[in-house]
């Protein structure tokens, strides 16, 4: 009989999937695709081309093992150390004190669960003394004017290092937040490459720039790691090392899970069985959604980080033989016990269309006696423990991860044990999992709205006095399909630009060119 | 015809229906159901009972009326002044710089969306004076040791006012983090109640203790507010308003929403019509998750509150006649366009199970221009008319929601459409949208796990030397339909007591009682 629960006994890491209610019947129905999952894996770790529409080799695997002894570790290490201990100062000479990423994706998501996880939520609020040199760090993941300048309310420029990372270095949110940051420097008089350093591929025009500008540093990016698998990588290792992480226990967490999930016995592999609960929990087709649910504060973000490795990879139109599939598997979360006060209503007693799968931390950060010789973490367990008793109770399906601790081994354990599952997964399903086409489809549309916009700002300025609704616009820029297109960009001008105003005419919009 | 852009002139604020396909036919064919909620809506605005099962009324829509004109509002105003200015000084005579909210669920989401969005994700890195005297926000809302231990890493209990939220007082995270911050005041010879304030129903246990204590201030809730809408309640009101919101002009938004939604034609009531889009899109049982992406950072948490509000109040498994129905509608997201290189990859080319929800804030934060005469909200906008055009074009469902701009007026909005829609669905599939059972069973499981963890803890006490698997703990203690809690009673136990040890024989853990 398959066992259900899988310990690693060493760090106290350990999986129970007797909640999910598969036994051997459904497991052994598996064993092909096993087998099969296996076989492929050997090859992504063997180097083939294992992401064929981008010709290209995947390699977050086994990157991670050399990583800790090369010469890039060892410069990032030291370029860290230089910049925490303030012999790399900034342009004006002083220490850098905080840290400001601008990167999207996969760039901001994992050193943002990094950073939560391991310094928690309050880090910035520390003095320099506090957090021992290391900096404070900022995001800027979007192309949003108020994160903007929401930053530049608490940004020092002098003592701030500005790190862009972008594996084309085209990405354009942070072209966008590197430009506008280029000019906030300008305008202090300040050397943006004297505070700056990069992340990205060689010969990108980032790189590039980077070099033409004098940063402080260039560091190279494997084309063959995906950005949202890059967090074991150059990516999640500079900020986080930055900011005073450890970040060769994390490799060491991560490269430990990935042994344990070589494993050839599938029932033994924690992510074969782990891919194969998600298989058979939805059918093969993600028919359930994968609920996240952390019982601990400072891994509030895991749903979210899981929400991009799991659906970037696995929501796919076309399978390896380019037949139409629509797979995908759903992933949302919040953190347990609190908001088992909120959507847990809805997993106790509706839709049974969800299994849920709970992160416990065992030892408590710190023993806070209530009462009753009761400490606030027993609450914390005996509501995770209550919770999964419910729901087992209404035949809904819950799996459980238990790790000793939250340090950096342990997060790199968490990580590369979903990696590794999403790729079992996608070989269940004969998907590729480390492209996105649905991101280019949308950049591409992106691109045509922006065109658009820059032909209705031309006949807007060609124009003064023309008014009407938005359907007489777009039949006036030759765009009569996109009307829902052209009304949303007059309605983003009517509220930013003075040449343009728009009026309620008792039923929608009126525009106006002045 | 019916409208498929609805639009409220005066503050600018627009949703747009047309993305979700669906046109008179199937419009027309809710008639009925649409009469009905407005009888149902009618009679909790005239104040019956309309919780039968607690026998409660639901007036979260009536007192918000009434509230900004109230005593209570008044009384909050001043208490929130006194302490804005210093003229309400902490125990030990200085000014309050920071607040502790503890309470969870509604009393945390609601509070922390508000914060984030109104003052953004630095407010409390900023000085007094930038903060013209308004406190800095901490949250308890859990009962985990590491969210309490990192804020006592930067908490000087001396300046921190300590606001306590429970309606029935017996909450049990909350008590669990009062009776522990209780004790940090104690340790430093501090008065606790004289830098403390409670929000609770009058005769609670907290009520009661807050007045034996010489709490500051004690502030009643309305027995007939529920916790997840709670927000435009004192609840919502004391946090904001310590923070320096406008709590008058959030309350304002909701009511003009709450106008707006009070439209008897069904067609053009954007309530009415949102609900029926939930209803259209899922068949009538959720089948298409509700996936709410906002193009703008500050509201980054509205997927999560209103994951609490539609989750918790729609996720039922028996109809009002008592008929198992196991109803529900997924809510989960995150902000656009940054996470559009995530989750929307799924989206785009995956499962089609889901409608998206698009909210835009039009005027631009600050104008940052980058190249071709464009600013960084032109690309915001660019990504998101081009992610809603790939979708379009792909068959999927969207919305559109705009507002002028983000502010305490639309936010009001946005959380009394969203309040008075889930109201509508609730009657269109006849349940009580106002209750929790399922929380409640949750919480009866929780205490079991509790109890038999003192059964277990009092066998070893009495039984050292004892070891064995799980299952021979579970027996011992006369559980053995337990042993997955027992197991995790005797995890937690060994990483955190030293009367425990846990060891690994090669298949499972084995536990030694010392």
């Amino acid at each position: 009989m398959a066992k259900n629960l899988l310990i690693e006994p060493e760090s106290g890491f350990s999986i129970d999937f007797s909640g999910m209610g598969f036994g051997d019947a459904e497991l052994s129905a598996m064993t092909e695709r096993f087998a099969a999952a296996a076989v492929e894996m050997a090859k992504i770790e063997a180097g083939e081309i294992k992401n064929p529409d981008e010709n290209r080799k995947v390699t977050h695997f086994t990157d991670r093992v050399e990583y800790s002894s090369s010469a890039l570790f060892a410069e990032v290490e030291k370029f860290s150390e230089g910049v925490r201990e303030g012999r790399i100062k900034s342009g004006t000479g002083k220490k850098f004190e905080a840290l400001v990423v601008n990167g999207i994706g996969g760039s901001a998501l994992g050193p943002q669960l990094m950073q939560f996880a391991i310094n928690g939520p309050y880090w910035n609020e520390l003095s320099s003394d506090r957090r021992c040199g290391a900096l404070k760090i900022y995001f800027l993941d979007n192309t949003d004017s108020a994160e903007f300048a929401d930053l530049l309310e608490v940004m020092d420029p002098e003592t701030t290092l500005q790190l862009v990372i972008s594996k084309s270095g085209g990405t354009r949110e942070t072209k966008n937040n590197m430009i506008a940051m280029e000019k906030v420097y300008a305008e202090r008089n300040l050397d943006f490459g004297a505070n700056a350093c990069a992340i990205t591929m060689k010969g990108s025009d980032l790189d590039k720039h980077a070099r033409e500008n004098h940063f402080l540093a260039v560091f190279e990016m494997a084309e063959s790691i995906g950005g949202r698998t890059s967090e074991t990588s150059i990516v999640g290792h500079l900020p986080a090392t930055l900011c005073g992480v450890d970040f060769e226990r994390f490799l060491a967490g991560a490269c430990a899970m990935d042994n344990w999930t070589r494993t050839g016995n599938a029932l033994e592999n924690p992510a074969m069985r782990l891919a194969a609960m998600w298989y058979l929990a939805g059918n093969g087709k993600g028919d359930k959604n994968m609920v996240i649910v952390p019982y601990s504060d400072r891994l509030v973000l895991l749903s979210r980080y899981l929400q991009q490795l799991v659906m970037e990879s696995l929501g796919k139109e076309l399978d390896l033989d380019g037949k139409v599939v629509h797979q995908g598997l759903n992933v949302f979360g919040n953190k347990g016990g609190t908001d088992a006060h909120a959507f847990i209503q809805q997993l106790n007693d509706g839709r049974d269309d969800f299994f849920a799968t709970f992160i416990e931390v065992l030892a408590d950060a710190k023993s806070i006696p209530i009462s009753d010789g009761r400490v606030i973490g027993d609450y914390l367990h005996g509501f995770l423990a209550g919770l999964n008793r419910a729901l087992l109770k209404k035949g809904r399906k819950t799996m459980m991860i238990k790790i000793a601790r939250l340090t950096e081994f342990e997060l790199g354990q968490i990580i590369a044990l979903y990696e590794r599952a999403v790729a079992f997964y996608a070989e269940f399903i004969h998907i590729n999992a480390f492209h996105q086409p649905g991101v280019q489809a949308y950049k591409k549309a992106a691109n045509g709205v922006l065109e658009l916009a820059d032909k209705l700002a031309a006949f807007c300025r060609a124009n003064q006095g023309f008014s009407g609704n938005a359907e007489k616009f777009a039949c006036a820029v030759d765009a009569a399909d996109s009307v829902f297109e052209v009304q949303g960009l007059l309605d983003k001008a009517a509220l930013n630009l003075d040449g343009v105003e728009r009026e309620f005419d008792g039923a929608d919009w009126v525009y106006l060119v002045k």
